[in-house]
C-alpha cells in the first residue's frame, strides 16, 4: 500500500523503547513485508481494520482464535450475560461445568476436562499428566512442530538450559521407523508421544497424517504403556466438530485445545481419558485467571454455534473456494505455488522462495489489495467469510499474482 | 451455614464427574471447611453470592486480582469501549504500547515491558532471560515460595521430572548465608536469583523482608553478574505502586506481574532493565491471547484509577482496621492468634493449629456470619472495602472467634 501510514509508525517509534524489539512473537518485523502493519484498531465480522483506517478481509483469524468471525452476536451476548455476573472470582461459575460437560460430551476419547489460559499450559500439563501416570519421564516430539513458548518447546533455544529438554527426544512426522527408533532409546523411560492431528510446522508445506503412521503410533503406545496426545490448539473445532482423527477412529489418550474454541476469549483446556484420571488428580494444576467465567461462556456459546452451523463443514468449503480461486489464478500468471493443509487452514508456498521474497511480495500486494494474509504462517477460515469475501481474495489474489510473475 | 445449599451440591456431583478430583487449584475441598462454597454465581463491590445466593464480604479478592472492588466502573467502561473496537487481534492495538509504557513509568528499574496471561508465564520467562544473558542455568529460589504451577517451581511433584528442576538450587528467605552457599554450589553458573518481596508461602506466618538481606541478595548478584528477580505477582500494585522494594532503594534487574494489575482481567507482565534488552530479544517469546487488547484496557484504566485514588494507603488503612479489629476480637475471647504481613494481604494463623482445624472452624464460622475468607491462604484486601465492610467483618469475627472458644 503506498498510502502513508502515520499512526502505525508513530505507535512502532513508542514500541521500540519499551518493548525489547519493539513487538515479539507473530508480529515481529522480520516475518512481514515491509510496510506491513503491525498495529490494529477493529474488527467486525471478517473485516479488519488496522491503526491507519485500512480495511482488509481478514485471513489470520488472530491466528486461530476467531472461527465465527469477529464479535459474533451469540459469542458476545453470552459474554455480556456473563460478565454482568462475575468473571475471575474465588472459583468457577456454573460455567465452568457446563463447558467440561459440552468438551467430554464433543471429543470422543475424553473422560475429563481441566481449563486453563494458554495452548502451553495444556500441553505441558498433557506431558505432566503422562509423565505422572507413568512414573516416567521420555516424551517424543515431532522435529520442528510447534507446541508452545515454554523452554521444553520453544523454537528458539537461547536461555534454554539442558534440563528443560533432557528428557524429550525427536521424531519425523509420518515416520514410524523413526519413532519406533526414539522409543527403543528412551530404554523403558517413555511416558508420551505428543505431535499435532496433521503436520502444520511454520513455513513448511503441510502434511495429511498417514493413518498407517496414525495407528502405527497408537500400537506403539498401547505396548509401551505410554501416553498419546494429540494437540489440537490450531486444529481444534476448525477441521473437525471434535477430535480430528475422529474419521481415522483413532483415539488419543489426552488432548490439547485452545485458540478458536471460544471465539478469542482466552482459553485452553485439557481433555483426558478415563485411565489417566488419577494422574490428573495428583498433579499441579492451577492459575489465577484459571477460573475465569466469561471465557468459559464464550466458549459454550461458539461451541454451540459451530455445532448448529455446521462450521467445519462451512469453513472446509469455503476454504476450499479460496484454495480453488488462489490455485486458478496463479495458473494464470504462471506462478508456481503450492497451497497445502486442510481447505480450513491453507498454507501458500512458492517454488523457489528462498527466504521468502515472493511470498512476502505477495503478502504485501493481497494487503494493498484489502486481504490480510501471512506469507510464511498457513492462514485460517471463519464461518464469516461469506462469497462477497472470497470474490475480494480472488480479485486481490490475481493482481498479486502478477505482481510476482512481473518481478520474476 | 446451616441453610441448605442445593446448587452447590448439584454442581459439585456433576463437577466430580467432568473435572479431575471434581476441582483443582486453591479450591479443591480438603483446603477449605466442609460445607464451603466452591462455586460462585455474582460478584459487586465488595460484595459475592455463591450459586445458592448467599451474600459474603469478599476479603479474598479472587485471589488477589480484584484491587478496586468487582466491576468497577471506571474498569468496566475501559473493558467495554476497548471490547467494541477488538480484542484478540492479529496483533496488539495501541493499548500495548500505552500499558507498556505505563508500566515502565511506573516501576523504577524497568525500562521494557513484556505482556502475557498467567503469573507463571513471567516467572518463566524472567529465567529464560536471565539464563540467555548470562549463558547460565542455575537460579535460586526461596524454600517454599510459589512462582507458579509449571514443572520447575510447582508445589507438588508428580510428573515432574529430574531435568525440570536440575538448574534450581534453594536458599532460606532472609538467610543471606543460605544465599551464599547455594551461590557457592553453583560454582560459577548462577544465571539468577528469584523471590517474593516479602515472604507470603502458603500455609505460613508472612515475614517482611530484612533490609540488610535484600542489600545483600543486590551485592551477592552484581558481585556474581546474576540477575536478581522479584516477583511481585502477588504483592504488585497492592503492597505500593510501583516495585514493594521501592522505598528500601534497592532495585531488582527483572519483576514479574499479574493479579491486580487489571482488576480480574487476565494478564501478566515482565518487566526489566536496560542491560536485559539485548536477552529479552533473542529468547523465545508468545501467546495466542498475549496481544489481546481488552486486558490492557483494563490495565490501564486500574493503574490509573489505583494512582489517583491513592490505592495502596487506602487498602494499607483499611486492611489496619481489619486487622485491629481482629486483634481486639480475638483477644476478648482468649483465642491465640497471629496476623501476619502487610495489612493490605494479611494472614491469620491460631496457635496450636493442626491442621488448620481451628482455622477452618472459624472460617466456616465467618461465612455463616457473611464474610468470606480462606483458612490457609492469605487475604487480599480492595479499595471497595468500606466502613461498613469492616465493621461486618469485626461482628462476624466476634462470633467466630468465640466459636473457636467454645470449641477448644
Amino acid at each position: 500500500m503506498t498510502t502513508s501510514r502515520p499512526r502505525e509508525t508513530a505507535l512502532q517509534l513508542r514500541a521500540e523503547r519499551v518493548i525489547p524489539g519493539g513487538m515479539y512473537g507473530h508480529n515481529v518485523r522480520k516475518f512481514l513485508w515491509p510496510d506491513a502493519p503491525q498495529f490494529w484498531a477493529r474488527a467486525s465480522g471478517y473485516r479488519i481494520w488496522d491503526v491507519d483506517g485500512n480495511e482488509y478481509v481478514d485471513l489470520m483469524c488472530s491466528w486461530g482464535p476467531i472461527i465465527l468471525g469477529h464479535h459474533h452476536p451469540a459469542v458476545e451476548e453470552a459474554v455480556e450475560r456473563q460478565r454482568r455476573q462475575q468473571d475471575t472470582a474465588n472459583g468457577p461459575g456454573d460455567v465452568f461445568v457446563e463447558l467440561a460437560e459440552l468438551l467430554v460430551a464433543s471429543v470422543s476419547h475424553a473422560h475429563w476436562c481441566v481449563l486453563a489460559k494458554n495452548g502451553g499450559d495444556v500441553t505441558t500439563l498433557a506431558l505432566t499428566v503422562a509423565r505422572a501416570a507413568t512414573g516416567r519421564s521420555t516424551v517424543l516430539v515431532a522435529r520442528g512442530a510447534y507446541h508452545g513458548s515454554l523452554p521444553w518447546c520453544s523454537s528458539r533455544t537461547a536461555g534454554v538450559t539442558p534440563g528443560d529438554r533432557a528428557h524429550i527426544d525427536y521424531f519425523d512426522y509420518n515416520d514410524l521407523s523413526s519413532v519406533q527408533a526414539a522409543a527403543h532409546r528412551a530404554d523403558g523411560d517413555l511416558a508420551a508421544v505428543i505431535l499435532t492431528p496433521h503436520k502444520h510446522d511454520a513455513g513448511s508445506d503441510q502434511e495429511p497424517v498417514r493413518p498407517e503412521f496414525a495407528k502405527g503410533l497408537r500400537t506403539l503406545c498401547d505396548t509401551a504403556g505410554a501416553a498419546l496426545i494429540l494437540d489440537e490448539v490450531r486444529t481444534g473445532f476448525r477441521v473437525a466438530y471434535g477430535s480430528s482423527w475422529q474419521t481415522m477412529g483413532i483415539e488419543p489418550d489426552l488432548s490439547c485445545w485452545s485458540k478458536a474454541i471460544a471465539n478469542g476469549y482466552p482459553i485452553s483446556a485439557l481433555l483426558g481419558s478415563e485411565h489417566l484420571r488419577e494422574a490428573a488428580k495428583a498433579v499441579s494444576i492451577g492459575g489465577t485467571f484459571w477460573t475465569s467465567a466469561v471465557p468459559m461462556a464464550a466458549a459454550v456459546a461458539t461451541l454451540r454455534t459451530l455445532r448448529i452451523e455446521d462450521g467445519p463443514a462451512r469453513m472446509a468449503d469455503t476454504g476450499q473456494q479460496v484454495v480453488d480461486g488462489l490455485r486458478a489464478a496463479a495458473e494464470q500468471h504462471g506462478v508456481l505455488v503450492r497451497l497445502s493443509g486442510p481447505a480450513c487452514m491453507p498454507y501458500l508456498a512458492f517454488d523457489d522462495d528462498t527466504g521468502y521474497h515472493k511470498a512476502k511480495l505477495w503478502s504485501a500486494a493481497m494487503a494493498d489489495g484489502g486481504v490480510y494474509v501471512n506469507p510464511s504462517h498457513n492462514w485460517f477460515i471463519s464461518t464469516a467469510l461469506d462469497h462477497v469475501a472470497v470474490e475480494r481474495i480472488v480479485h486481490a489474489a490475481d493482481t498479486a499474482f502478477a505482481t510476482v510473475a512481473d518481478a520474476s
